[in-house]
């Protein structure tokens, strides 16, 4: 029997009902917030990728080459894909550009515990202002979404790549060790990352101000034990979101995102009940046009793990109003299948949601069916009914029946 | 400068904004007909494809290798992942299953007008029953989707395999020779199938009965020509059609739809404002499921080629309803930042979309911003409307102002 591809999924009508609403949630969210939606190509040229992310992410690509010999490979993520869709075709319009897309990524890793090798993220970029405004926006956007998806418990923190890299360039590692040290700060490997500092030269007690510095999460007044400029622009950030009522996320000077492309502030999002893989969302602000044959324009962005998130939500035991048939259609014998079709015609134009008995069955196997697809009524149509032209309407709750003119049948399914 | 793929293309807000509105209009016909949407990977086993339309797909397909050295494939259409869904998740299920989903398909083909390599197929699916019903309940899906798309110039022609495949049986035409026949034949290509059937000793006299029968399309009278058991059932089906008030399709015996797989019922519908590449959907009845490991179950179904029949709109004049933000918020002077943030904030928890400027604009640009991204209003915040507890409220489309107080606004907004 042939099955879908290891760490891909099927998703079958419940699953997408459950996943549509959450989607839609997202996507009233960002639009609601001027953000509107563009979409990219499933693969793009593998250079893209190596660019954004440098070479190594090849091992995690699905890649193949094209009748033009090009090498191609599935999107692992849609930044990339959103800027180089920028440099190509937005570069002149009116900025800030703000985008928001959601689709499936693929990563070709070892599949665990919702992570899979098929997965979906919902992103959002604001392209072309550089400024405290900009990354509030950012944030209360993200926020905006867990809030409204309904995520019970979440944690949000945000932090500043550029003061970590100071305080490194301070205490002496160059500018090309830097993001080894940084990606086992990322880690809080401390145990790793001291080595590497001791190699270039930092001593013991700057190496330890800052392991704690990237340690320490709190309130704003983490914000007093390192002053400069980018912890004034970080106040200000925390004021805009203040002001918009966003809630404030913890200070976490260690968030340090993995990529080297980001410039400024940084922010992620997790959901405890998911435990070590709890990470939910996750951005910042960056530059990555100029790598893609563009001017350089600064960006800040962020993306949320569409699966991680379903997957917290339903820990949590959250639900979503689910929408019912409205209607099924039975004829009693074969003399009346016509009239039972020509009633589910009616109701369909009337914007009513009809289903019908397509196999000829008996009455009691068509309501059995009619029960389990959770119709909120059935419209019984017979010959001594039709006689009155109308029907005869069971309320499939209740079990209430009643007899009703088919002139009026749309209205009285519409009425409850 | 890096491009999309060749034959891949980025969609932008406007793009993405009508595309999404005649998905939700194909959605809403297939939701309230019954069907219910499901999501499969955008790759498969490539043997998957092969099953369904023999080993020369292949030189269609986007196919590469994952680190097990399986074969996989991007998706050249849908049908194929839905049974095999259909057989590894939903066998056990009542029938009859009525499915619909919508996505990416893949065709590794020299790009021509309106044909990409990455383009989008709705579709949607009755399995396990088959009925002329079932039948009629396909056709009607499709053709209430034509017409809620508002396509004013469209034709619909049904026809049954099972006629010209009987047709030919008789005249001589063995059962392995019949594909080669039948394409032929489905290209009206009279000259080339002539001699593959002159071959296997059919008389010349039978070829061009067979040849009329192929290249007549009418009324229902174009049945009586071919009575039968096949020529009954599609007289079924049109009875239940008209019940339904979906309008009579033509009927047009030369239906053949390429495949192998189709068993029965076959229908097409093309709009003829695109010229020769004008087929904006195709379906029938087949089995497919016995070829995927499954049991043997009789399925009927039909995909709309989602960018052909978005072309065909287009070049109608067909317009849709475009959604404009409600309200773009500027701060006269730094001083009222903060304030026009809060705003913002209030607007959008009031369920109001609501932009604000982000880069510390003066008035003017940011009234020109607010004018190119087509707000219906702007929200002006300054110190001496502020002491009064209220903003200035410009209307886009009339140019008037007035003074509104905070606590008003949203409702003010919302009232126009």
């Amino acid at each position: 029997m042939i099955q879908s591809p290891r760490g891909t999924r099927d998703f079958l009508p419940a699953d997408m009902e459950r996943r549509r609403f959450y989607e839609g949630v997202l996507r009233q969210v960002a639009q609601r917030s001027g953000f509107r939606e563009i979409q990219t190509p499933i693969f793009e040229e593998a250079e893209l990728f190596i660019l954004r992310s440098g070479p190594n992410i090849l091992n995690e690509l699905y890649a193949f080459k094209d009748k033009g010999d090009r090498d191609l490979a599935l999107r692992p993520e849609m930044t990339a894909p959103a800027i180089r869709s920028f440099v190509n075709n937005m570069s002149n319009d009116p900025k800030p550009i703000k985008i928001f897309y959601f689709g499936q990524c693929f990563r070709y890793e070892r599949p665990q515990s919702g992570r899979y090798r098929e997965f979906f993220q919902f992103g959002a970029e604001i392209i072309g202002t550089a400024t405290p405004q900009t990354d509030a926006e950012v944030i209360a956007t993200a926020l905006e979404m867990i809030k409204a998806l309904g995520l019970k418990e979440y944690r949000v923190r945000i932090g500043h790549i550029g003061i970590l890299r100071k305080a490194l360039s301070r205490a002496g590692v160059p500018a090309d060790r830097m993001p080894e040290v940084l990606q086992k700060l990322d880690k809080k490997l401390y145990d790793e990352a001291w080595p590497l500092m001791e190699d270039v030269g930092v001593s013991k007690d700057e190496a330890d101000l800052i392991f704690e510095m990237t340690d320490t999460v709190g309130g704003i007044e983490v914000l007093e034990k390192v002053p400069g400029e980018e912890s004034e622009y970080m106040r200000q950030i925390v004021s805009y979101l203040e002001a918009m009522g966003a809630g404030i996320p913890d200070i976490d000077l260690g968030v340090v995102r993995g990529l080297d492309y980001y410039t400024g502030m940084v922010f992620e999002a997790e959901a405890p009940v998911l435990g070590a893989e709890k990470q939910i969302c996750g951005g910042g602000s960056y530059t990555l046009s100029e790598l893609f044959g563009g001017e350089k324009v600064f960006s800040t962005g962020f993306a949320v793990g569409f699966d991680r998130i379903l997957l917290a939500l339903e820990k949590e035991g959250s639900t979503y109003p689910i929408k019912k048939m409205d209607a099924y259609v039975i004829a009693v014998s074969g003399e009346t299948t016509l009239k039972a079709f020509e009633i589910v015609g009616m109701l369909r134009r009337d914007s009513i949601s009809a289903d019908i008995d397509l196999a000829d069955r008996k009455m009691a196997k068509a309501m059995k069916h009619a029960s389990s697809i959770g119709s909120r009524f059935v419209v019984i149509v017979g010959s001594e009914d039709l006689a009155k032209n109308s029907v005869t309407l069971r309320d499939m709750s209740s079990g209430e029946q009643k007899i009703v003119k088919i002139s009026d049948l749309s209205a009285e399914i519409r009425a409850h």
